[in-house]
Parts: structure tokens; sequence; C-alpha cells
């Protein structure tokens, strides 16, 4: 399938989108790299694993495949651990606290006014700060974003999970902000 | 209903939201610059009507009725216009263009995969531009983010509509960059 509008060849998903406008390029990346890679009192792997978790709901295979691969490699690679979060998170090998909050993700996907005080006290409950409930609905909100943005312009993605991993240990290391226009970033 | 998480008194929707989280309030507030309210060769009245018309899709109080005061501000005060857009597009009297691109909105607010080849040939038939349907995507796609984020937290909404006139006239003017963390701008 082609994408809707003509996109640089060779850039995958969403760096294809990114080429094409740099200037909507500039605060998408931003604000993934506050969400995911900034410092966080949540792991960069549990805040990996909620955006993947959304990305799967929302049948997105691009988001979930990279997103996925950069969680496994927070996860010491271990690849199992984030298939059974995408199918079945309430009986993966995962903190209490992480349930509840892919509760919460789970219910922003849905649309926002499905999230319940239940869901919240129960994030409480484990421990969930203000902040970190805070950070969960932002991370679900924006991937039901960047899932709709690579999707709705139907935008390719590579089949082979080779090139997934080697771009996640990059991403796991030097976050999100080495799109095209910061050529100049070290 | 309280919100979930407590926030700063007497900022309404979004905005307390930004005040608790200054660091994603910058690249969500820039994002919305560049969308709504920078250069661009669809009005700022046709992009906030596409992000009033996906807000009440996904049945944002908040943001339905603030996009919905700054698109009628954009439209010499014509309310009646943004009710028909919101509660039947394909006959409110908006130009053949903007009504394909609210299909294409209407598309990506269900799911990405909603968008179809049909969608967007007749967006183009009219007249729009590949920026133009890239744009229109992200719109839609950043409305579901928002939206999600405003109500997947609980926030409070005035109701009294003299308020969102007035804040409406400030944004059609000045833009989206004036939130708490950006006093120093003029």
């Amino acid at each position: 399938m082609m994408s809707h509008i003509p996109l640089p060849e060779g850039l995958p998903g969403i760096r294809g989108l990114f080429a094409f406008r740099p200037e909507t390029a500039k605060p998408l990346c931003e604000l993934a790299e506050v969400l995911l890679h900034d410092a966080n009192t949540l792991t960069p792997a549990e805040r990996e694993l909620i955006a993947t978790y959304v990305s799967s709901q929302n049948d997105c295979f691009y988001c979930q495949t990279s997103h996925g691969s950069i969680a496994a490699h927070h996860l010491h690679g271990d690849e199992d651990l984030v298939s059974q979060v995408k199918h079945d998170f309430e009986s993966a090998a995962v903190s209490e606290k992480l349930k509840a909050l892919l509760a919460v993700a789970g219910a922003v996907q849905r649309g926002g006014k499905n999230v319940r005080g239940e869901h919240v006290e129960r994030a409480r409950q484990q421990g969930a700060t203000d902040a970190e409930i805070h950070d969960t609905v932002l991370i679900a909100a924006a991937f039901c974003m960047y899932n709709r943005y690579v999707d709705g312009l139907a935008t390719w993605a590579p089949s082979d999970m080779a090139g997934f991993r080697e771009r996640a240990a990059l991403v796991a290391r030097d976050g999100y902000l080495r799109h095209p226009r910061n050529v100049q970033q070290p």
C-alpha cells in the first residue's frame, strides 16, 4: 500500500512524516523526549511499555513494534515480556503498580471519559503518585495521536525485526531529539 | 466532579494541566501553535473547525467549546455555523474542500486505519494539497490526544459562554504560546 501523500523514501513510519513537516516534528519529538526519555520516577521501560500497549490496542504496527523494541532493549532484550504486556498485562510479570497504570492507559485509549475514579484509586493504592498518573494519561493520549498520524497517512513500515532492534538501541540511549531537523545535535 | 489529580484552582480544562506539568505544556502548546495559528494555506477558521469537529466527536466539552469559540471569533461571531459543522458538516455552509477535509478528520478520529484512499481522493479533487491533507490528519490526531488528556484527568470546565468568548478573542489574536510558563512573552 502506498502512503496517502508522497513521503521521502527509506524513512519508515513517523520518520517520513517528520521529514515531510519539520515544523510539527519538533514539538512531536520534544513531547516524546519529555514523556519517555527524560528523568522520571517511572522507568523508561515502564513508560515504553505503556506506549507499546496503547499502540497495540490502536493496532498500529509501526508504533507497537518500534516502542516495543525500545521497551525490550531497556528490559535486557526480553521481548516475551513485551508480548505478554500487549496481550494480557494483568497476567504479565510486571509490578502491580504498572498493571494499574496500564489499566488507566487502556481506559484513555478507549476515550478520556472511560477513566474512572476506581482506575485512579487502584493506581494510588499500588503507590502511583499524581505525577505518575498524569504522565500515564498523557503518554496514552499522545500515542492515540502518534498512532493515528502514522496510520492515518498510511505510512510504510519495514517487516524485519533486525532494523527495529538496531534503531531501538540508539533511541534507548540517545532519546527522541535526533530527528532529521536536529542534525546539529551530538 | 473532582479532577483525578489535584490541579491549580481557577484554570479550566487543559490550562490546569499546563500549570501542573510545564515540561509537557511547552511542546503541547508549540504543536497547537504550528497547527492552528502559524501561517498556513488553510485559514485559522478552517483549522479551528477541524479541531472543534473532532473534539465534538470525542465528546470533549472543554475542547469543543474553547476551539468552537475561537473558530466563531475567526468567523465574525457566527456560532451557528460552528454548530452546523459539529452536527452535520456535509449540510453546513462551508466549502466543498473543507467538507472533504472534515470527512478525513472524522475518519482519523475513529482510528488511523479508517482513512481510505477515497477520503484523500475526494479532498484532492476539491483542491486540497498534500500539506493540507497532512495537517488535517495531524490536527485530528492531535485533538484525539488533547481531548483524552483533558477528559482522562477529569478536568473542570466553566459552563458560561462569556468566559470562553473572551478567551477566544485573545487566543485568536495571540496564539497558543501564552501559557503560564511563557510569562516573558509579549
